[in-house]
Formats: structure tokens, sequence, C-alpha cells
């Protein structure tokens, strides 16, 4: 498919919506039959992207709420497809007449002006608004849910932001635990105070802050992938930069195997209780494009929010003059923590896409006998 | 398209061929019709894969010519599918009997053999071999070719090797000079000398080592790429990872952006010449998945070459049992320079199939007056 | 992509909703910016579905009303994805309580219980009814009001209904107008009044009626179609049996093109006005799979409507034993009039898809300087 | 994808080569490993595309031969792509150059210069032309294999030729044993004669003639495609008229539907040995778009070969004048007995396609124990 606003070959998912249109949503075609599915199961996931109440985040709050419109039918999904919006609310155009001439700087609105002329949805950045990431939260879900039957758990957390990060690794229980826990949802709750002053101090320079996100996927199995191109790296890799943020992805080593001899990089094989296991696990759980069957290890950097209250310079398309900026409205001074469920919703559509493909998750889910 | 050997959507590409069978080749569906084109075209980008003979190559030196079979008329390209191979010479099987049941630390043959089982071609790694590299060099070729018509200049090179890391800048002139007389590709020529000890140090210890290429994209007009999943980052990601040795794809700042204040890293935009530009270039000319105009800059990390001689703790799959493993063959210490036109030809065929679903690139190339 | 329920390649449309459920709906993604788009637009297309109160249609009547979820700012669409719903009302789902177990002759009541099992939403058809056409002329609206901007006129109307069969021809024009009166959508008024007679016969007869219904394009540019399997007829055909009671497409001269000479059937070329035209257009205005420039003429054979009132041998699922059905519930006895907007909006769907493949039809509309 | 040379979303043929090129060829991704497959195997195939030497084919005799490129290692495929070709020979070139600037009528030799300009490899039709089926004869012969697998038979075999139509039924196997021995591929040897009268009376009058072709297969599961627009008819369809010559395409009763009561077209359900069956097949074995499990059954008309050596009107393009036409080269007075072949590798190809993405065929077949 050429249109750009789809992802996935069997469990494709496309957004639409825009930060200040009436919602946002998700069409999910190829969502295998037989899952168990209801309006509830999204309501935690999306209460998830706002943390507890703290300083951290923008007082834009979003109460959201998932409506389904197809898809499902005695609380289980059908094989058609599926639809799902949530309401946009609260929504104060006023704050953004002001960019419609003068592109925010490092926001797409240059580039979005450029493609689309005047056309272009500019209100609160449009369809390139953070908003948007709602609805890949709706299609995580159901993708959630159904790695959830498999065993599968894809769990992201925060390793670092700004200048502090963690090192420290937890077990995976811990680590879901700790970050549930943390409002900067980093398991290493020492660091994740250190991150929160961090954030606290940038939004007190009219400043903010970026940071790193990692995700682990656990029972993830063997062989899954399709190379050349399809391969689970690259996909992922490619659906992780749909969160416009992210300037970075790795996997295992990432960067730091640029500096490593092959002998220190290699994982090497071990039988483990009858089972092919890695000492190590350098590569992230890929080799060759396919999983290995050890946990998938990648990260992610996000840049500092671009929409930061200091003056800044730009040019103003009516006159193409040079020009000043200071951006009104409410802005999260880092938007790390919110990005965390959206990686993690990111990484288990992707992963559910290929265990479609790879036939490993079949197209109708078998009958349970007894009721979820 | 569902298989997995395709890339992009207008420009397409699917590779086919195996390390030791035949040939390896690419088939280019959506060329536009009218470009000039020759057997001869390729030979260049072919050679530049091989460096001038030097200690760090391996010493299987494959001189590949290439042979179009279909798509062009008259020298010029007609618009129907492209079909170029080249094929494969000095093939010693017998080096690769070994790892059929004892899959080489950080290789894609265990999970190949989980995915394929016994159909899986091993020899020399079969579709996962760097061999199959040269068909993204063909592709690459004409890719590059289209691109220089709209002055469209894609250039990498070496920035890192092992622990040498050359931080100097150079113009993109002197860039590619340097580029091509370093036999690490490594513009900074004082570094590209440190870079090839390095890599006969790791040859003599029967190890290997990795490192990092930096890749540049001049004049790229803004606007270009598919948003939400299409975006010009996503999809070069994708692409790069299709190099399966890459373990870590960044634009612009990339992971240092983690650290980065948003007054840092946000690009201010000013008027120079009547067109918009940008002060810094962070963002590495991608905004919200759009090209912003500014030069498009991107970095891979290339892990070092899982085949190493040295003695390694494996699995023998048919008796499911630890063992040792001393891979033989020629092998190279350090595949970074070898990847350089690699990841050149992967991201001109990537941005030539952006250029073509934007309508920048037309389907039908004009007739020029004067002979090319 | 792998899933189904999408449409195009760049004007790519995805169906949801089934016949029982919420809504129905459209996304589009792919539909060049700034196209003028109100709700208003979609209510003359919708009403146009349910011919002036006649006998012949079913007397389940659905006032349907299209409300824009997204896509579309300052009244003009954006280039982002466009969703409209129409909400599903009058709903008697207990009418179809008894096909459960009780497949209905020639429905696809059988073959959706084999694929998707007891998931399957089986009221009112499910994603199979009829019903789920509303969105395909939600996505014609579109598509109509695009072509118009370049003056391409797609036009449908039934040539027969039954035994009675229309050979007169008319002018594009009184085509049109005598279409949009007849309740049969037959431009010949005097055959539309006996095909009328026809459909209340096999009304009172407990039974149903087929019939054919020809679609004629104009100025449909030369050169359009994506040779050799995403031809102009190709995609027109597969389109058109996406209107599940079609049976079979042909163009031109189609099934009759059996018995003639290669001289009967070659149209040849001539020069009028400086342009190159054909005397006869037997080809229907397609060759090679491209447009020939000439009028696009297609068929399309819509099946007697499966659910008749007759008694009908089946087989209950729950036994597998054979069983008598009658089926209840309201029921055209001809669906053909009700087919012929769906097949104007799918032919013009397929048209606009290519027409934007082709560059004809650019991606961002210039803006008028007027209003529209 | 948007290129157009594809078929298939998880069984991928690309098909490549001209008329007058090197060669035509097939690239198919996605093919299962494990599948028997020997050059040999194309031999049969090729031939049967051949009649016996009789009056009614061409003098051009290709005496073809299929190499393997890529994607067999042992014999058997390994999932990886699979590229085979056949060399073109006895090209005259010179015949051709004819019609460089005189559009033959009814070939698509205008359109396809209004699309590629001077660009567009004119040479016997360049893609245009009948040679390219042979790349879809390749295709299908691994098609078939497949199926074989899975006890799928596919028979194409000629109805109708000109005025003469065979309305004779026969058994499959005697369908085949018969189809096999007549040189215009028509069961019923009766008629088989007088369709070659009818082809070399065309042949005398420097004219030529259509026909139709059947199509039928067995042991189809049900509940196969996927919908609302992947459904098999739709994919079918669309796969037949990739076939330039095709028309029309018909399932079951087809256009016939048109005349027809619900109560006569309706297939009424049974049991027989315990499963379900329908007494008469007027669906033509599919509903809904899915396959019912009855025998898939369809109908193409193959109009007559535009290249007839009778003097025909055409315009010259250089001048824009009217001019006339006299084809030279030798052609077939006929085609249908050609295409037969074709017909059948087609439907193979997107039957085998759609029993991969049901998970019907699996990605990796299983090992048999015995030798094939």
């Amino acid at each position: 498919m050429l249109a750009g606003n789809s992802l996935g070959k069997e469990f494709v998912i496309t957004t639409f919506g825009e930060s200040h249109g009436k919602n946002v949503g998700i069409l999910i075609d190829g969502c295998p039959a037989g899952l168990p599915l209801s309006e509830e199961a999204f309501q935690e996931e999306l209460t998830q992207r706002i943390p507890a109440q703290t300083d951290i985040v923008s007082t834009r709050v979003e109460k959201d709420t998932a409506k389904i419109l197809s898809g499902v039918f005695n609380g289980k999904t059908t094989g058609a497809p599926i639809t799902v919006i949530v309401d946009n609310k609260e929504i104060k155009t006023s704050d953004y007449e002001q960019i419609r001439n003068l592109p925010r700087p490092s926001h797409s609105d240059y580039p979005a002006y450029i493609r689309y002329g005047n056309f272009n949805d500019y209100r609160g950045g449009g369809r390139f608004s953070g908003r948007v990431t709602v609805a890949l939260i709706l299609a995580g879900t159901i993708a959630k849910k159904l790695l959830e039957q498999y065993n599968i758990d894809v769990l992201a957390y925060t390793t670092s932001i700004g200048k502090i990060r963690s090192e420290k690794k937890f077990s995976f229980a811990e680590t879901r635990r700790n970050r549930d826990i943390a409002a900067t949802r980093c398991p290493d709750l020492i660091c994740a105070k250190k991150m929160e002053e961090a954030i606290i101090a940038a939004k007190n320079a009219s400043d903010s802050v970026g940071g790193i996100i990692e995700c682990v996927t656990t029972n993830m199995p063997a062989g899954i992938g399709e190379p050349l191109f399809d391969t689970l790296d690259a996909e992922l890799a490619k659906a992780l930069f749909g969160i416009s943020a992210v300037k970075g992805v790795e996997f295992g080593a990432g960067f730091a195997a640029a500096e490593m001899l092959g002998s220190q990089n290699n994982d090497e094989y071990t039988v483990l209780n009858g089972k092919v296991r890695v000492v190590t696990n350098n590569a992230g759980g890929i080799l060759g494009g396919l999983s290995s069957g050890m946990p998938i290890i990648l990260r992610v950097v996000i840049k500092p929010t671009p929409s930061i209250s200091k003056e800044q310079k730009t040019v103003d398309f009516s006159t193409m003059e040079n020009a000043t900026l200071i951006i009104k409205g409410r802005h999260d001074p880092c938007i790390v923590p919110k990005a965390v469920p959206v990686v993690e919703a990111v990484v288990a559509v992707t992963l559910t896409d290929h265990l479609i493909r790879a036939g490993y998750i079949p197209k109708v889910l078998k009958e349970k006998k007894k009721k979820e």
C-alpha cells in the first residue's frame, strides 16, 4: 500500500484524526477472530499515558475514553476491521494561531507547510501532534492482548532523562512494578527521582529535556521475521520512527558494538534444559533479522520536546523575514514518560504483525472452553 | 506485499540469489522510463566495494560483472522491470560444511535453521550472506543515477572503527575525495590509517572489529516523506536494518539528543538568500518524518564480523550438546569499509522511492535535447 | 498490504462496519489535499441509493447521514486520512437469528461460518451484507468530486433486469437524466417500466430477479494503468467483484468478442480535430490494460437476490441434517437499482487511484483563486 | 506495493522481460520452502503452450527452456526468492519496425506510446506481447506443483472459438485427456475439429478469431478468500485480466444469471456423506468472495488476435495523418489454444496465494519420509 498511514502487512493498523479534530482513532484490519475485547480494555492503557499527577506533565490533561465502532460481536473480535476512536476534548485552538506563519524550530511545521501548503491542519500540530500517539496506544492494547495469549510480554521503561542515566538491572517483574510506580517510568527508583528533578529544572528554565527508553520482550519464539527487508529489526525500527520524537533506534549492544571486538560481541551458544540458549545477548534477540528466541532488547532516544517557552529565532512565512517566537500554551517539559507506553504499543503491534505473518498466531483463535 | 524480499513502494527493489548459488541479482519495478543505463554503469560501484588491495580485506576477492536481463532498450530504461544479475564465482562450498550442525555465534545460522529447517541454503550463509549486498549495490547504482539528474548527492563514509573515532569535519567534496583514497573509507586520513592498524590488529588476534558509518545527502528537497508511518526516517531506518550487520541507526544528533536541552537541540530558522535555513542541523534534515530541506545526516553502527577464527562455544544441532567451533575459510576482520557503498546504495534507493512517491521524480523522464 | 479490506494503492479506501453494528464507514488514505468536502456532499449520493418510493424496494428504508471524523479542515481535505461514518438504524436483529444454523442458499453464510466459526457476526450478513456498500458510496462520493475537477464523468445505469433488456443508446446527458428518473435506473424509460413490472412480478412470486449494469466513463486520459497486473481493466474488475452480487465483468464488446473476427473487433484509428480517435470502441477504452483515451465502457452482471421468501432446502449446522428454510424479514426482490450507484462509486474510486498513481492528479490540488 | 508487475501478497510473482529482449522471466517471493523443483518441471508446461504442429499456430515456434537462477537448493525450494528465466530466440526485430509510428488497431501500441513516449520498447509489443505470458506459465508451474501436494487440481480448456460453441460436459479426467489431444484444447473432440476449421478459415481470410476458455478447480477447501476486496473472485478476475487479450470474466452462471430468478440461481444445500454439498453450482464455487468448497468454475473471453494481415486504417504518429497498415510477420490467427495453459497458470497462482494467506499451505512444507 502506498499511502503512509498504515503499518503492518497482516495486522494492519491505520491511524486517523488530528490533534484538534473531532477524535483520534485506529482501524485494524487483520486482527484474528476470537479475541475478547471490550472498551474497558483500552482504559488502563490510556490512563497509563498520563502519569499520576505530578509536576512533570503538562497541565493539559486529556481524560480519554475509547469507543469501539466496528469489528467486535458478543465481546469478541470477528475477523472484520476493528475501529476504535477517542474523542478530543479541552481544545484551545487559539493557542496555536500564532504558529500559522511562524514555524516552531525542530517541529514539523515548516516541512508540513512545504508539503501540504495552506491545506495543512496546523492546529496543535495536526497530524504531527503527539496527540496522535493515542491511536498507537489503542492499537497496542489490542496487540498486547493477543500477545498475552501466547505469554509474550512487552515492557518499556525509561533508562535516561537528560544526563541522569540508570544502569541498574532489575528482574522483569520488578522492572514492571517499579516502572508503574515512577512518574518518570524509570524502574530504578533512585534514578527516577533524580530524573523528575531534572525535568522540573528544565521546566523552570522554560526549557525541555530528552531521554532514552528501553524495551524488552520476553518469550518471543525464534525464527520470526521476513528476510531480507521485512526483518524483525527493520520493521521494529520503522515502526518506532513512526513516533516522531524518536531520533535513534538500537538493538542489544547497539552503538556500543562499534567499539567491541567480535569475540566480545558474539553471543556464544550453550544448551540449557535441552534448549539452545545464549550466554550473553548483545544481539538483542535478533540475528540476521530473525528473532533468536532470546529476549528482544531495543532502545530509542527521544529528543527534548521542541515546544519550549524560551524565545527562539524563526522565520515569518508571510514576509520571509527573520522573526522571534515565544511558544504559548501548555507543553510537557519532557515527553519521555508519556512515550513509554507508546514505545510498548508500537513494539507489540509490530511483533503481532510478524507472529501472524509467520503463522504463529492463527487468523481465528481457538475457542476456549472456559470464560476468559 | 507480504513477502519480505522487496523494498519500496514506487521504486520497488526485490533481491534474489544466494551466496553460493548461480548469481545474486536485483529486480526493480517502477524505475522511471528514460534513464540512460548500461552494464558499465554498475562496474564502478561494484569495484568500490573492494578496497584497493590492502591487508584489511579477506583474500576472497570477487571480481563482479553486471548483466542486464530486462528493462533497457536503446541504452535507456523503458519503464518496464529492470533485472540485473552478477554471477557468483570462486565458491568453495566445502568451507561451510562444518556449520551445517554448528551454528556460528551471532550469525543467522540458528534462527534460519529454526525457520526454514533442513531446506535452508546454509552454504556461506545463503540468503543471509554479505554477498547478497551486491544486489543492493546494483539497485543503488540505478538510484544514484536517477538522483544525479536532480543534483541530489548521497555520500557515506566511515567515522569510527573499533575505538578509533574521527570527529573532524570536511567539505562534502573533500569527504568524497578522501573517502575514495582510504581503504577504510574514512575521510580523515590520519584516523583512516589508525583504523587500518586496528583492523590488522584484530585480524592478527583472530578477531574482528566493528565501526560506525555516517551518510550525508545534499540537495534533498523539503517536504518529502509520507506520514505517519512511511516517514523518511522510518523508511531509511528500515532499509538500513536490511543490512544485517547494522545494530543501530540514528539521525542528526541521534542518541546524543537524550542529554540535550530543547534549547540546545532545537534548530532555529533563519532566512538565507531568500530561503529558509537552519542554523544547526541536530534534526539531521528530517522533522516530523518529512525532509526539512537541510542535509540528511544519519549514522549506522556495524557490529564486528561474527566470523572469527578464534575458538567459540556453540551447540551441535544433531546431538543438542555443547560443542566448540573454529570457523574456517576467509573472512573480513572488519566489514565496515565494504558496508560503506552498501549504506550509500540503501539510502539512495529509499530517497529515490520517496521522491517518486511525492511526484518530485516523474515516471517518465523528460527527453534531453543533447546526448548525456 | 495483506489484509483484504483495503482497495487501491495511492487512493486507498478501507471499509469497516457491519450490517447490524453501530455504523458502517470508510477510511481513505491518500486523498489529495485541497479538495472541498462537506458532510452534505455525501447526502445526495446516499439518497440516490434509495429510489423514490416505489414497490420495487424493500420496506426497510435506511435514512442515512454521513459524519466526517477526520481529514477535513476549513472545508477542505488536508492530505491526512479521511474517515466518514454512517450510523445504522432500524435494526431488527431478531429477524436473523434463524440463519445462525441454517445457511441461506447462495449467501455467504456457509463459507463465512467455515472461515470465522462462531466468531462470525452473522447478524444480517454482517460484513457480507449489502449494507456495507454504503461505505463504497462514501468513498465514491469523494472520488467523483476529485474526478469532477478533471471533467472525468462516471455514469452507471441498468441495461437489463431479468429478461427485459434495453439495447437503445442515448447521449451521455440523456442517459443520466433518464437514469435519475427511473426507479430501476434504466435510461430507456419504456424498458424501465417493464423492468419495474418484472421486479414486482418476482416479488409477488416470493422470488427475486437479477440484471446487468453498464458504466461509461468519459474524458479519461490515455495511457493510465500499470502493466502487467495493475492494469486498468484488471483493477476495475477486482474492485467490481468487491460488490458481492457481481458474478461477471466485461469491457467493450466483452463476451460477444468471442464470436467476432479480428477485422470486426479491431477499432481502427482515425484523426479527428488533430487527435487520434477510434471509429468503433469494442475495446471499451482499454488496450493492453492502459486507457486508450476513448470512453471506458464496462458491464457487470448482478445475480438475483439470494434472499427469497420461498421455501428452500438447506442444512442445519447444529445437527448436520437436511432442513428447510423460509427467509423472514424485508428483502429487495431486485438489488440492481441499488447497485447502480455502487458500481459508479467503485469505478470512480479505481480510476481516481490510477490517476493519482500516474501523476495525473497531484497529491496537493492547486489552490483556486475564486471560491468553489 | 505500487509498481504493477507483481501479483499476489504471500506468493508474490513479478514478471520481467520483453518480447525481443534477452529473456522473459519470473521472480517468486514467498514460495514455501521444501517444494521439490527442477528445471525439467517447467518443460512440460512450456511445451503445452505450443500445440502439436498443426496449421492453427503461427510458424514462429519458440522452443523454450527454463533456467532456475535462485531459490532452489538440493532440488527443493528454500523459502528464498525463486527466479526462473527463458531465453528469447528466433527474434526478427525488423518485422516490427513498421509499427513504430503506425499503431496497430486494438493493440497496446497507441496507449503505450502515450504512456512511455519514445522510451517504450515497441519491438514485438515489448512488455505487452503475448510472449510475456511465458513468465506466467513459469509461475503457474510452481503453483500447480504446490497445489498438487494438496490434491487441488486446476484445469482450463476451450469451450468456444468463433461461432463454434461446445456445450457438452465431460468428467474431469476425460476433459483433461481430450483437452491434451485437441490442438484447439477443446475437450469436445467433434467441436474441436470444427474449431480448427474455423481458425484455418480465419487465417485464410487474413483474419483472426476469438473464443472462450473455461477453468475448473476441484478440491478447493471452503472459506478461502479475504473479504471485502481481496475476495477469491475479485483476485481471480484481476489476475485473469492480466492476460491482455481477456475482455471478460464470469463465475458460475455468470452473465446468464441476469435472466434467472433467485429460485433458479440459488444453490440449495444438502448433506452428502456427512458433508455440506450444493445441488447446483451456479455460484461457481464462490459465495461472498469466499470459496464454498464446491468446484470453482470461471470463464474468460479471449478477443480475436488484433494482429491481422488485412489492410487496416490507422494514424501515423510522426505526421498525425490518417494512414493504412498491413501488419507483417507471423501471427497466430487464434490465440485461444495458447491462452489455455496461461489461464490455468494464472488461476493456480492466485489460488496458491490465497491458500498461503489463509494458512492452509504453510510457509515451510512438511518433510516427507519418502522420496517424491
